[in-house]
């Protein structure tokens, strides 16, 4: 089973990772864009009927940090 | 408008963050996980209208290194 864990900084958190590709845009010349966040996705390869309960424990123990973070489970058909 | 851009590795590709993330699940005893691969999401709020065109050179330049990476632009509805 493959699940995807997106995570993203909250709102407001500052990005300076996000700064540094959006001045990298500009250099390059496109300009239309106005704000970049990045953020990370986690794949894994799980055993069928991994519960969700277990994967967000492993979403606060580990993947995400949830005093910065917002973390998502997604379960992707195989 | 909201895009996505998600760049992962290319299958194939050692991913040592993945690895390490894999190896400290199961030391806090998160047994059913057989693999894990680590990617990046990154969220740019661009112009209406911003061709696909000028969003896959922007990947293309900077935000994939495409020897080692694949990518996928997804647009996102306000």
């Amino acid at each position: 089973m493959k699940v995807r864990v997106h995570v993203s900084l909250k709102p407001g958190v500052l990005d300076p990772q996000g700064r540094a590709v959006h001045h990298a845009l500009e250099g390059l010349g496109f300009a239309g864009v106005h704000e970049v966040r990045v953020g990370r996705t986690i794949e894994l390869e799980a055993d069928e009927g991994t519960s969700d309960a277990l994967l967000t424990e492993m979403c606060e123990k580990l993947l995400a940090n949830t005093v910065i973070e917002n973390y998502r489970i997604e379960r992707v058909a195989a």
